[in-house]
């Protein structure tokens, strides 16, 4: 499958000229063919007000009709065949079989919203009819839904060259609620970004829709994702990434003459607390599977594992014991990028010089550089060192994690109350930690966005009930999240119509229920007709 | 009832000593007692810090308790008797009766949202249960909900001295959804704030719960409720106000190191479009209707509406006869405060003396400064002249609108499609202006919050289905309501728990829903238990 490397400007190649940009293979360093052409500003504003005029067509659609768009976009993925895997795996080091899993959630999640949108019940309809003759004044027919909130941009993530990109959740929910999208391509794959972008088009064009509700645009910098958050008809940004590029976007968007939201996930330590009866009972199950936690995917989730806390004494130092030895044990993987590579063992390397921190253990295996491999590694400090030095609780993204041994429970509280907002939080206990299980509990659900007990927090589960956010710096919004259904509530607001006659409400909110929704009627739930 | 006037930091009287201000009985120009004591800046950090404090207890109430924290403010509220219509009327020159109205309004919300926190539906429970033989890989027990943000500042307004300010709709619903709250009371009507954080205060201790659960701030400037936004506790921000103001504190609130959501109502025109064949069937009732909605408490209502569209033709010429003697006999009213008489001249007379603007009809009563009066007025313009000078739809806080009259249809569209964000857009039509009706229904919903038909934005129903919001101008985010039990939504966020056992999880998520709420079980909305 050949790649021209333009952007797809609402169904419209971009322009040669700009400046020229290049994937690389993490795991060879060589340069992949074709040449990318970074937008213009012109092709960006040409595509976003293409976003804005096709907005007022696509916002009319049913439900029905968006759930077709976001199921042909999944046939068209699953069409591109192995030459998305081949090119992915090209492009991010990370494994066919990775890759192939990746394809499967991402289209998963495109028809998990498809049905989603097509059932309408997300638009949390609800009515309190008129009541003419009320004391002292009567009560107008009053009708609320969620609308979409406007033309979308999304940044694609370098870690999910599929699900958190082009067409992956934080698209696949602005198109469910009914806004249209610019996706920014990541520059570390923008070969998986055209061929995943082209599916959309092909989506788009079948579906009769106008070309205006998808643009794909390519860009190395930072200059064309400003101009993306900046253009005035944006009204929403989904970015998954670092803190410095997420801040950055997010001060772009609240100081613009009118502020918009930006969605950013960014930096997450998930911090796992072993309790000692955990401890005592299983140390070698956790052993094995905090490695397993983070390591995986070289460490590249932001959901890894980053900081474990534990109580010192003989029991964690035989767990401490069999951690080393499956660390030893640890394979070296390709990173993402070298840039990604580097910045890693900068991090850790920083948080490793901290006074008081000692290298714990390290994989046997060497890392090859040419390969832009990392070596997984873990270190060790003191609760009171933890306490004293901040910048200990830095995200170092890949396979690094740091153990925290407090003297007492205390100590192990107030590591706790010292963190910062997270993605996750995870404990490890028995029945017999419960005294010291439930005020850790009650602290972390405070900094946290999922708290798991007796398990991993790598795996992010897409359904109903999940939440991937948490407050900040893990994300800018800890109200929504970007994984399961709930990540639609990012793209819509209410309504409310008052007066209005049935033929012209729509059709969520009309006296006969032609959706068969569940609504709010009289504040009572309800799948009944109004009167 | 004496008053003592000083802030009340976690039931504790503030200090005497800072800078000392008065209010101001707008209808005599007289200075009211007693003097009122700004606090420091050491106070507001000890009445936010207590705020934090108590938020781990408070937070951790059930719905029940937090239900009769509401409800027993409302007791305490309606004891003050009379003594709090006087002082309120005394400090707002608004009418007793209408003080009353806003009472019993104030006591149905706190009433409204405290069955909202008992029943506990609000919650948004959502279960998916772990699926152990699932493949590839296992699903694990996931059970999503919202708890409450943290400690939230809110900000008294100056034009509705109960339902929206110590006691409002902000501190009603954040004190429902778990969150402490401290309120940094309007100057205009300190005593009246007084007063009712007393009620607030008695009812803390009543329920048994820790003082810093509620604190009044007293301030006359900026930098008391600056301080407040900025004190690394504070989660969230409600403001009711002008557009500079809501705008400063929003970016106070993006510029912190820990950015946080404010929730400001600020400015909106509440446009009303007059079609053809009402203007025809029934100029009377338009012009009696709207001329009461525009001079409804002297046009201090954030949905006053101040732009009125209509056709130039010889119907609309009747109408404007009827509007114009109707406005003739409007009263002039005492407006809240000196400044805000004077802002509403300024921009009124800004606004008429743009080219082009020429008065319609002006009261025949004759407005009387000593007694902070304004007089109702209506300007007229072209419609050419409003798209070619965007100042014309500029707010002026008071008993003004503007009439702007289209020569065709086209023109029509064309100002609906130029307008900023509002809370309200209203459109007055009959059977025989469906064709113009449904293109600017559809182009008013993306402008507007509340979209009416053959009704007026004046008097917001507090119920589920209200929407009192809107695109920015009008709200700093128009994802949320300030009116309605959806006003809760703002000082919540969800929680993921996954692998929790039954005896840690919180009631809404326990198998045997013990709450009999109506949760998302495996996506499907029921009461039954799980398993």
């Amino acid at each position: 499958m050949s790649l021209h490397g333009k952007s797809l400007l609402a169904g419209v190649l971009g322009q040669t000229g700009g400046r020229i940009f290049h994937a690389v293979n993490p795991a060879t360093n060589e340069r992949l063919a074709p040449d990318f052409h970074e937008a213009s500003a012109g092709e960006v504003t040409q595509a976003l007000d293409a976003g804005a005029a096709a907005f007022s067509t696509y916002r009319a659609c049913s439900g029905a009709e968006r759930a077709k768009l976001l199921e042909t976009i999944a046939v068209e993925i699953e069409a591109l065949g192995d030459a998305l895997i081949e090119r992915a795996n090209a492009e991010t080091g990370l494994p066919p079989a990775r890759i192939t899993g990746e394809r499967a959630r991402t289209c998963g999640q495109l028809r998990l919203f498809a049905a989603v949108a097509r059932d309408g019940s997300w638009t949390d309809a609800r009515i309190d009819p008129a009541l003419p003759d009320r004391q002292p004044l009567p009560r107008p027919d009053l009708r609320r839904m969620l609308i979409p909130l406007g033309p979308v941009v999304v940044f694609g993530s370098s870690n999910f060259p599929l699900a958190f990109s082009v067409a992956g959740g934080d698209v696949a929910s602005a198109l469910a609620a009914g806004c249209t999208v610019a996706v920014k391509a990541h520059s570390a794959h923008p070969g998986t970004a055209e061929l995943v972008g082209g599916a959309i088009v092909r989506a788009v064009a079948t579906c009769g829709l106008p070309a205006g509700v998808f643009s794909l645009i390519h860009g190395g910098g930072a200059t064309v994702g400003m101009a993306m958050v900046r253009h005035p008809a944006t009204a929403a940004v989904g970015f998954t990434g670092s803190h410095a590029a997420g801040r950055a976007l997010f001060d772009a968007a609240a100081s613009r003459p009118h502020p918009i939201p930006v969605f950013a996930e960014m930096s997450s330590l998930n911090p796992v607390f072993l309790l000692p009866g955990a401890v005592r009972e299983r140390a070698d199950a956790l052993a094995q599977g905090l490695v397993g936690s983070f390591t995986l995917g070289v460490g590249q989730f932001c959901t890894k594992p980053g900081l474990v806390f534990a109580l010192r004494n003989d029991e964690t130092h035989a767990f401490l014991e069999k951690l080393a030895a499956a660390v030893h044990g640890a394979p070296c993987g390709t990173m993402l990028t070298r840039g990604i590579r580097d910045a890693f063992v900068m991090s850790r390397d920083k948080v490793t010089a901290i006074p008081g921190v000692r290298p714990l253990a390290a994989a046997t295996a060497i890392s090859d550089t040419a390969r832009t491999q990392a070596q997984p590694s873990v270190s060790i400090a003191t609760a009171a060192d933890f306490l004293a030095h901040p910048e200990l609780a830095t995200e170092a993204f890949g396979p690094f994690t740091l153990v925290v041994l407090a003297e007492t429970p205390g100590d192990f509280a107030a590591c706790a109350a010292s963190l910062e907002g997270q993605l996750t939080a995870t404990l490890h206990a028995t029945p017999l930690d419960l005294p010291m299980l439930r005020p850790l509990l009650a602290a972390l659900e405070q900094k946290a966005g999922r708290v798991l007990l007796n398990g991993y927090p790598t795996g992010v589960e897409v359904c109903q009930a999940m939440n991937h956010g948490g407050p900040y710096p893990a994300t800018t919004d800890a109200r929504y999240t970007s994984v399961g259904t709930a990540a639609m509530m990012r793209f819509a607001r209410p309504v409310c119509y008052q007066g209005l006659t049935d033929d012209l409400l729509p059709d969520p909110l009309k006296n006969a229920n032609p959706l068969g929704l569940l609504r709010l009627v009289n504040g009572q739930p309800t799948r009944d007709p109004v009167r």
